[in-house]
């Protein structure tokens, strides 16, 4: 259960799978698109993507979909503010035999076409008809990705000019390497034959239909071919590409916005391989020597290696269900790659493997993906907080231009923290985000036991948003509470409201926090009061979600969301979803989720009630909170259900899975299900103990992962009929399972029999 | 009082000064522009309109903006829908001696000299400084605009290469003959002197930033010269201009967007003149005959002719307030020029005097226009109305766009009635239009007696929008109210809301009009429920705007807006706006207004009370609104000072005034406070019977003015002491005068005196 299988190439899955197989580590990332253009796909098609509601956005039609992005190398859109940049795509290995140049299998590309470029012109050949006594050209060309190392392996059998060829394309991003890009051709024929090669740097790319390019030289110094952009922030990136092996004395192919390598190579029954070296980096000085290099199978071993280390940390082991096992270890590969292991930026809603969020920070990155990070990686997580902490001059920014003090984080941050979100609903009303960022440090600190983070480098930033808050509060005539009015929740289908009972409680924490730190007290006690007086809109023993709630219409699903197949925004207009009582995705239970001491089983089994069923989760975040809060309830079943919508998002390529990019903060959410939901472990805001309670699927044998918690390292062992946990790092740990608290000391080893 | 004087050329109210004296008539619409382009001001600079608040936009920074408008003439905007075209500027006529060009006299406009561009070498010998021994090279440049005519007269007093030239150019357009625009230069001199003319067409112009023109095609045959535009929406428009007078052989000027005829006049001590005449047509057939055309002089009698027939339809003549009567003139003048003469367009928000609204048609139509029409020109009321019945089949694409049955008509309507609005918040929710169109269809009909315009003409549209609100209405469990969810009511700060009363009770209206034209009885029925289960909000005597209004924030104006010079929007975040007490017009108080004889005086002051220190007149939709609630409140100091504020909309070119059009609606709701208002005439809303109780402003001596009463046209004669009506034309007339009521046979006058 380590691999994700490509069987062939299929126009209609391809940009799926290009996302499911981005490969990256710390500052470079790539979309999994082939090493060959497909004819009739630009990648540099001027367009003008408005801003949208993206749930319900229809993006570009096409078949593929370059990605090359570097962490904290940002643009500037024209209408929609900063964006991470689409650098240019750097894979290029383009391969030809008697002039025939190997293009993707899929007849359905053929239609698209476009002759203006170099295209097979045996690709014409293909038929769809099985019968054809003709052999197809291409009899196989399929992918697989190797979760555990992160190589991409494709292998293509072809029949051109007479001859049979297998040949097999390796490619990985070294983790041990920063900026190291290795693939390789493995080409064998059964009667020899030259091939030609041409392999360079392409720089015919926009970004959402915009050229971020302020100029792109390209320069050629055997082995290196160099090109240098630079960018409309003024950003330079560089990358160099060289080929190893045997193969004729290569010719530099310069274009305006391409330049490649051409070379022939020898092609025998035995075999012959030919790397590709590229490197990225933030500087022009000359690359190191192509010698001094370690070989392909070398660099891989390195990496592998690290990457086993990584897996060490994270990975969760599933006996009796293939199919959760594939899913989880696809989420972890991606949380594993995405993570830029740095402070200056932090992990985009893509996952660095899209633009369909401009490469923008969400809330995501402390509601989402900080636990899993927190438990499996503290120093990554740390990086996350720290990310926060400095872009607040950003944030401060942020509050100014609205009009108010302190410091308000954006909807939507760039690398400097500015809000650059394009669509003023959210960007406006979607304030939970400030107390999202400080409930983020304290769930840091409470997870890892890191307390001097909140007293010393977190400090300013909890500061400044109380101060923010104390000028977003407001008063009604005769009534002593504090509101918070013009307000969108996480459910963005209610577009403004009055005291959302979310976003009110994470803002009376957030200043419960800001007053136990303050050292001005006049700012302790206002800070302190203010918390005590926002307040929690009811209806019996419903929590509201706002205080508009029973003002909106009934959702008349059967008769407005007639294909379930596709979200419901997509088939409605916004302003039905604006009115009506239908949720894009938990709210009230959200919080539930967060700070489920703070609520009864009684108020959270009417929350259920009551909002589950209007809820559409739109949002792929929705369905992994929802597991979880079944799971409280013990509704095992409708968990389960939750589970099995959580874990097609990104694997399903029929749907759009992640052909605009991963979904990185439900692939967190996975992980969190998996360990707060299935395995029962209680987070870290609700106790400081480690707490077990499993309530494994029925069908699952067991689950077997390591788990940071408060500065010691377990490892966690569910069976059936006990739970067995090792210390493998840190002081002694008291643990609970079921009830039945035990002590672990360094390098023991417990065991709690479940009868 | 029928003049408006720009005494002298000031870059910093120049481009005020051009929206308040556009010019036209009918079919072609031409700003103030002078006639010779400003150095430094080229009108093709490309730029991106943002899909923007307009109340608190902030349009470009520029001391001139072309604007060349033909109702009617609408192109494709790539981000912002359709908008009016600006076309090419026919108005050229400049002047050089010795090679010395006038420029305009303002040296400020030197700072933003673009040297690329022609330019008066003498402009640069300009300086601050009034004491120099240098006379000023233009000692004079004022412009008059003849409000009475339409006439525009600019004279200058130019020192140039040793003589003084007197110039005066004069320009109007015809409102006898369509598309016909007449210019004249008259030139003296101290001491005689050749004087170079270029007078042409030039195409170097944009719409708001966009490029339009598909093609652009000059031809010169004397003496026409054509210019030939082809629109991207595939209109065709074509220009001829031709000089008439003494001067040389003209010459043509071609290039790729302008194109000119050269020539040189002789200028005398006695005077000298040259016309420049210009069409504007629909088709390409060659000019008629220059000879067959009358001379200037008479060309400009018999336009100002039918110009004294329109101001007999509308004057209000007013004794004892100067200021008032210009600003009512001024508004009048505009009234008249503006309507375009035909049903298949309306009156774009902007009086087709800029492109601020991109010449779409508001609910301004209904509410404000059509009863300046219906009761002085209602011919011109009945083509308003058409144009909605003739656009029903874009309301209809609307509602389905929407997933609605039936016909929305569109927030911002094209000439097609499509929805056309950028800003989803107004055209998703601000729905109240498709109700206003209804009511104006019914009070159309109740002013002019014209029934059978709503059995027959409306019908479709009536019903139509009917069966769009039978399923855009909500429902509540367990209530068996109806309601309106999700609306933006006219006052656009509050963004979305539940049972708008104002929505509300212009729905119900409109469904009881449709239910009474049904001929299904099945919907007959529905209709009626649906209107008597829709309900008004209130809290005591007090309507409430809507259901949340109890749920916003207290406005702090005292710390938020603290320069009232300035619209509140400018000052504060959109969401403080949303989230706060605050309105930007009248709301409830302007259902009073639409329907007074529905609403006691208790509710109608407990919503004065409640509602006026929340407003912040942002719209100047808004004082005229409230000036005419006041004088029925009896509050005659405070419906003076909303009177004040309506009147210098316009014509205070110190703020914005007309830079980017005029406020047409707000021209038509000085009639309405006038005549409804101070004159004290009830609406036909109110009543069948012409019923007048005067509430003339202290000073006020008197007012005399024209009005259209179900078929009969009568003068109206206010003063102090008594008034006086004089029958003009139709059938007899009841008439009620502060209670008393008299019958109006023909030709009669009858008089009622006020003790």
């Amino acid at each position: 259960m380590w691999t994700i299988e490509q069987e062939s190439f299929d126009p209609a899955t391809a940009k799926a799978y290009e996302g499911l197989f981005t490969q990256g580590w710390a500052w470079v990332h790539l979309r999994g698109s082939l090493e060959q253009p497909i004819p009739g796909q630009p990648q540099d098609a001027p367009y003008q993507r408005t801003a949208a509601n993206v749930t319900s956005e229809q993006f570009r039609e096409r078949i593929t979909k370059w990605g090359c992005y570097l962490p904290g190398i940002f643009g500037n859109h024209p209408t929609l503010n900063t964006e991470i940049i689409n650098l240019p795509w750097p894979l290029e290995l383009r391969i030809a035999v008697e002039g025939i140049e190997l293009t993707p299998a899929g007849e359905h590309s053929l239609e698209h076409r476009d002759d203006s470029k170099p295209a097979s012109p045996d690709a014409g050949a293909h038929t769809a008809n099985a019968s054809s006594p003709i052999p197809r050209r291409i009899a196989r060309d399929s992918r697989t990705l190797d979760l555990r190392t992160g190589l991409l392996t494709r292998r293509v059998r072809w029949h051109v000019a007479g001859r049979t060829l297998d040949l097999v394309f390796e490619r990985f991003v070294s983790s041990t390497r920063n900026g190291l890009i290795v693939q390789r051709i493995t080409a064998r024929a059964d009667a020899s034959c030259n091939a030609e090669l041409i392999a360079g740097i392409d720089a015919r790319v926009r970004t959402n239909g915009h050229d971020h390019f302020r100029s792109v030289r390209f320069d050629a110094r055997t082995p290196w071919l160099c090109c240098h952009v630079h960018t409309d922030a003024d950003d330079h990136v560089h990358m160099a590409c060289a080929l190893r092996g045997h193969f004729t004395t290569p010719q530099p192919q310069l274009e305006t916005r391409r330049a490649a390598w051409q070379t022939t190579m020898s092609v025998e029954p035995e075999g012959a391989t030919v790397e590709k070296i590229t490197l990225v980096r933030p500087d022009a000085t000359p690359p190191p020597s192509l010698e001094a290099l370690p070989t392909f199978d070398d660099l891989l071993a390195e990496h592998a290696h690290a990457m086993r280390c990584q897996w060490d940390l994270c990975d969760i082991e599933i006996q009796g269900d293939a199919e959760s096992q594939l899913a989880l270890r696809t989420a972890l590969y991606h949380l594993i790659r995405a993570h830029p292991r740095t402070s200056s930026v932090a992990i985009d809603a893509k996952g660095y493997a899209g633009e369909a969020y401009w490469g923008r920070f969400f809330w995501d990155t402390e509601v989402f993906l900080l636990p899993f990070y927190a438990h499996t990686m503290p120093e990554q997580a740390r990086q996350l907080c720290l990310f926060r902490v400095e872009t607040l001059d950003g944030a401060r920014a942020n509050a100014r231009r609205y009009g108010y003090s302190g410091a308000r984080y954006a909807w939507e941050s760039d690398h400097r923290g500015f809000e650059c979100c394009p669509n003023w609903q959210y960007a406006d009303h979607e304030i939970h985000v400030t107390a999202d960022v400080v409930f983020g440090f304290l769930s840091y600190a409470q997870a890892t036991g890191d307390d001097a983070f909140l007293t010393h480098q977190a400090r300013p930033a909890i500061l400044e948003s109380a101060r923010y808050w104390l000028t977003r509060v407001d008063r009604r005539a005769e009534d002593d509470r504090v509101h918070l009015l013009g307000v969108m929740g996480p459910d963005e289908y209610t577009l403004i409201s009055s005291n959302n009972a979310y976003t009110n409680r994470m803002v009376a924490l957030a200043l419960e926090l800001a007053a136990r730190l303050a050292d001005n007290v006049h700012e302790r006690e206002q800070w302190a009061d203010t918390a005590r007086r926002l307040w929690i809109p009811r209806l019996g023993s419903l929590i509201l979600q706002c205080e508009e709630w029973p003002l909106l219409a009934e959702p008349d699903f059967d008769s407005t969301w007639t294909d379930r197949s596709r979200t419901y925004a997509a088939q409605v207009s916004q302003e039905r979803l604006y009115r009506t009582k239908c949720l894009k995705q938990a709210d009230v239970l959200m919080l539930m989720a967060l700070l489920p001491h703070e609520f009864s089983d009684e108020q959270l089994a009417a929350a259920w009630r009551a909002y589950v069923p209007c809820t559409t989760h739109d949002s792929s975040l929705s369905p992994g909170v929802h597991a979880q809060v079944a799971l409280r309830l013990g509704m095992y079943d409708q968990a389960w259900e939750f589970w099995k919508q959580s874990i097609g998002l990104d694997l399903d390529v029929t749907r759009a899975g992640a052909a605009e990019g991963v979904h990185i903060a439900a692939a967190a959410a996975l992980w969190q299900t998996a360990v707060f939901g299935f395995a029962g472990v209680k987070t870290a805001m609700q106790t400081q103990t480690l707490t077990i309670q499993p309530r494994m699927p029925a069908h699952w044998h067991s689950m077997r992962f390591p788990l940071c918690w408060r500065g010691s390292r377990v490892q966690i062992h569910i069976e059936r009929a006990r739970v067995t946990l090792t210390h493998l790092h840190g002081p002694p740990l008291d643990v609970v399972v079921h009830a039945r608290p035990k002590r672990l000391e360094p390098g023991q080893q417990q065991q709690w029999s479940l009868s």
